[in-house]
C-alpha cells in the first residue's frame, strides 16, 4: 500500500507506528505534539505505537508514550497488551515500566503478574490534609484567600464548562474565586467543605519555609437557582450537568478524582442533615467531614459514633469466569441501553466479607455458584458514595437462572465475542460499558491476563 | 531422649509427630481422638504433625489433620508453613490441599502463591436468604416455628453460656425458642431481625421437595433488665458479656460468623432510629434490613437511598514492610495493653480507593511513605459494623514521625523479633494482637510468605 491510498490521518498513523517501531523518539514526540489523537491508533493486527515500541525494546519511546497518556491496557488482535509483548520478547525494563510495580517491590510482594491499575474517579489529585480539618483559623484564612479554588455544586452537580473543540468534547470544572462566591457562604442553606491542597506547586512558589502554600480547594453545594448561579462564572459554555452518571464521565482523570471526593461528601450532607440517633438537627464541623448533634443529651455525642461521619458504601463488582476459563458471565438491567451487558454487582452486607458478598450476589442474581474470588482493583463511585470493589471470580456451576427483580438477562460470552465487542468488530455481540467504569476495566483485565502468546 | 524423661503429654506429642512423619493414618487418628489438644503441638524446631506429613508426602494424613482443624498457618523455627514445605519437596497435591485453591482455578486466576485465608467473624454459617426478607407471610410463620432459633441481645451483647470445662473456656451462644421470647416480640422497643437459615440439614430432614426446611435464626435486641432476661434460658452459666471487643472473641468460628452479622445490623437499628433526611421516626421493614421514614413527604421515600439500609464502614488495615523486606512497621495506641503493637488502620474516606487510603493513613499516623499496596484478605468486625480490608504495603521511606493524636508509638520490628513474639520466645520484644484479629493474620501472612527455604 502506498501513501497515495491512505487518507491524511491514516498516513500520520502509519508514520507514528513506523517511528515507534524504529525507536525514533524525536519523530514520535513531534507527531504526537501535532496530533495528540493519534496516541492510541492501531495499525496491522491491532498493534499500537506502544506495542511496537515494546516489541523492539525502545525504552525511551515507551516512557514517552506512557507520559502522553496512551492506553497500556489496549490489546491487539491476539489479545496481547504491550506488557505481554515486552515480557515475551524479554524486555524486562519495559515490562517493568508497563506494570508500574518496580522490581524491588515485586521481590517483597509476590505479584500476580499484572501491575496495579488506575480506574476513573480514583486519582488523588489533591492532598486531603485531613489534619487541617480541625484547624479553624487556618481554614478561615484559606476561605478568603484569593488563590483558593471553589467548585460550585447545584443539586449535587458541579458547574462545568464545555471545551469549544467539539471533537475532543472534554468537560472541565469551573474554578471560582472567593469574590465570586462569598455571598453564598453567608447563606444558611449553603454547605461548604474543604477538599484539599494542590500537590504540584506553581512555578512562582518557593520551596523554602515561609514560602506561599499551593492553593487549596473548597466545594459548595447550594439550592439557589441554577440559571442565576451560572452568571457568576467568567467562563463560557457553563452548565450543571443533568445526568451525573453519564455527564461526569467526560471530565479528565485529575478533575474526576476531585469530584469523586467532593460529590460524595456533599451528597452525605444532603441526605444526613438530622441526627439518626435522636432526630435533632446537626451542625457541620471539621471542614465538612463531621456533623454533630445539636441536642446536648444525645448519646451520639458520647464517644465516637459513625452517625457523625460520612458514609462510604462498599459494593462488590465481579467478572465471573466460566470453569472452562474461556467465557465470562455478564448481565443487563432493564434500565440499561439496548445491547449493553456488564458485570454483576451488589452491596456488601453487614458481617460479610468481600469474597462472600461476591458469591452471594452472583448466586442471587444469576443462579451461578462461585468458588475462588480474587480482588483486582477498586473505584470510588460518587453516586452518591460507593466504593466499588472489583474482583474476578471463578464459577463452579454454569446454569443460569436470573432473579428478574435484579436483572433482565445474564449470559456466558465467549472470549472472542468479548474481544470483538471491546474493539468494535463488524457485528459485536453486545455493548461493553464505557472505559470509565470498573466493569470495563475488569473485562479488559481478564482479556489481557489470558493473552495467548 | 527416652520416653522415661518425658511427661505423659510430651510422650503423646512425640508419638503423634512420629506417626505423622511415617504416614501412619490410623495412629494419627486414634491419638487425636483421645487427646484433641495435641493437634497443633510442636516438636524439634517447631515442626507440627502437619508439617511432618507434608514433608514426607503423606496426603491422607494431611487431609485428616486439616479436617480436624489443625492450623495450617503455623510456622516452624525457619518460618516455614506446611504449605511452604510441601511445595519445596515437590508434593504438589499436598501444597494444593494446603492452599485451598484447586489446580483448575489456579490455572484461571494467577495466584500470588498463597491460598485464601479465613479470618475470625468471617464464616457465613447461615444462608442469609435475602430474597425471603420481603416475604412477610413466610417470616411470620417462621417466627412462631418451634424449631426457630432466637439469639437474645441486651445492649448489643448476645446472651452466652460458658462451658463447664474451664480449661477450654469456650463461650457459646444461648439458643432460645419462640416460647421463651414471644412476650418480648410484642414490646415496641424490641428490635427483631431475620439472620438466615441453617445450611446443614439435620438428619431427620428429607432432601426431597416438601420436606421440612432447616431451622431459621432470628436475633432480638431489647432494653429489658439483663438479670431478668437471663432467667429465660434453660442453660447454666449464662451472661451478657460486658466487653464485646474482648469477650466475643471467645466464640467458636461458626457462632462468631452469626454474631458478626446480627450485631452489625442490630447496632445500626440502635443508632439509626430516626430518618437522617428529615428527622422523622422510621419503621423497620424487610426482616430488619431496611428502615423507612414515617413522613410520607420525605424524599428518602422517592427512589433508593442509602439512609434506608444498614451501614457498613470500610476500614483499611495494613502491615507496612520496610524497603529492605526484613522489617515491618507496627504501632500502639495509648489504650492498648502494655507491650501490644499492631498494624496501622483507618477508615476509607469518601472518594478514595483502598490503596490510597492505605497510603494516606500510614503517612498521617507514622510519617512513612508507602508505594505498592496489595490486598490480602478482609474481616467483618461488628464493633459496630466495620469491614476491615487487610493489605500488605511496601514503604518507600523509613523515618518515623508519629501523629500523637492517633498513636503513641510506631516502630520497625525485625523479622526475627516478630517471629519470636508470634511464637512466644523467652523474651519477646512485644505482644502480638490475638489470633482472632486480622492484624495477627496479616503479620503471620508476611512471616509465612517470606519463609526462608
Amino acid at each position: 500500500m502506498t501513501s497515495l491510498q491512505l487518507s491524511a490521518k491514516e498516513e500520520m498513523v502509519e508514520r507514528l507506528l513506523d517511528a515507534a517501531a524504529r525507536g525514533d523518539l524525536n519523530q514520535v514526540s513531534s507527531l504526537l505534539a501535532q496530533v495528540p489523537s493519534l496516541t492510541n491508533q492501531t495499525g496491522y493486527s491491532g498493534w499500537t505505537a506502544l506495542m511496537l515500541a515494546a516489541r523492539n525494546g525502545h525504552h525511551h519511546v515507551v516512557e514517552k508514550l506512557l507520559s502522553l497518556g496512551c492506553d497500556k491496557f489496549s490489546v491487539n488482535s491476539s489479545s496481547q497488551t504491550a506488557y505481554d509483548i515486552a515480557k515475551f520478547w524479554g524486555h524486562r525494563h519495559i515490562a517493568g515500566l508497563l506494570s508500574r510495580a518496580d522490581a524491588e517491590c515485586q521481590r517483597i510482594l509476590p505479584s500476580n503478574g499484572l501491575g496495579p491499575q488506575e480506574n476513573y474517579f480514583s486519582r488523588e489529585t489533591l492532598d486531603r490534609l485531613s489534619g487541617k480539618r480541625t484547624d479553624k483559623l487556618w481554614l478561615e484564612a484559606k476561605r478568603s484567600d484569593p488563590d483558593t479554588v471553589y467548585l460550585l455544586f447545584a443539586n449535587l452537580s458541579p458547574m462545568v464548562t464545555q471545551e469549544d473543540d467539539a471533537e475532543k468534547g472534554e468537560t472541565k470544572l469551573c474554578r471560582l474565586r472567593y469574590e465570586e462566591v462569598k455571598d453564598l457562604l453567608q447563606k444558611p442553606s449553603t454547605v461548604l467543605i474543604f477538599i484539599g491542597m494542590e500537590r504540584t506547586k506553581s512555578p512562582s512558589c518557593q520551596t523554602e519555609d515561609g514560602a506561599p502554600e499551593p492553593p487549596v480547594w473548597f466545594a459548595i453545594n447550594t439550592d439557589e437557582d441554577a440559571a442565576e448561579l451560572l452568571k457568576r462564572c467568567r467562563e463560557t459554555n457553563c452548565s450543571f450537568p443533568k445526568t451525573p452518571n453519564r455527564d461526569l464521565l467526560k471530565l479528565g482523570e485529575e478533575e474526576a478524582g476531585v469530584v469523586a471526593q467532593a460529590r460524595s461528601v456533599l451528597a452525605w450532607h444532603n441526605r444526613y442533615s438530622f441526627c439518626p440517633t435522636c432526630g435533632s438537627g446537626t451542625r457541620l464541623e471539621e471542614g465538612g467531614y463531621k456533623r454533630s448533634c445539636l441536642n446536648s443529651d444525645c448519646r451520639s455525642l458520647k464517644g465516637v459514633h459513625n452517625t457523625c461521619y460520612p458514609r462510604v458504601d462498599p459494593v462488590v463488582i465481579m467478572l465471573v469466569i466460566h470453569p472452562d476459563g474461556n467465557q465470562c458471565l455478564l448481565g443487563r438491567k432493564k434500565i440499561f441501553p439496548a445491547g449493553l451487558f456488564s458485570c454483576l454487582a451488589g452491596f456488601v452486607e453487614p458481617g460479610e466479607t468481600i469474597e462472600d458478598a461476591v458469591r452471594r450476589e452472583v448466586e442471587e442474581e444469576s443462579g451461578v455458584k462461585v468458588g475462588p474470588v480474587q480482588y483486582v482493583s477498586c473505584q470510588p463511585w460518587p453516586m452518591p458514595s460507593n466504593l466499588m470493589i472489583g474482583c474476578l471470580a471463578v464459577a463452579v456451576s454454569t446454569d443460569i437462572k436470573v432473579d428478574e427483580n435484579e436483572i433482565e438477562e445474564a449470559r456466558w460470552f465467549p472470549r472472542q465475542q468479548v474481544i470483538d465487542s471491546l474493539f468494535r468488530g463488524a457485528s459485536p455481540a453486545f455493548t461493553v460499558p464505557p472505559r470509565q467504569t470498573i466493569a470495563h476495566q475488569l473485562i479488559r483485565h481478564w482479556i489481557g491476563m489470558n493473552s495467548n502468546l
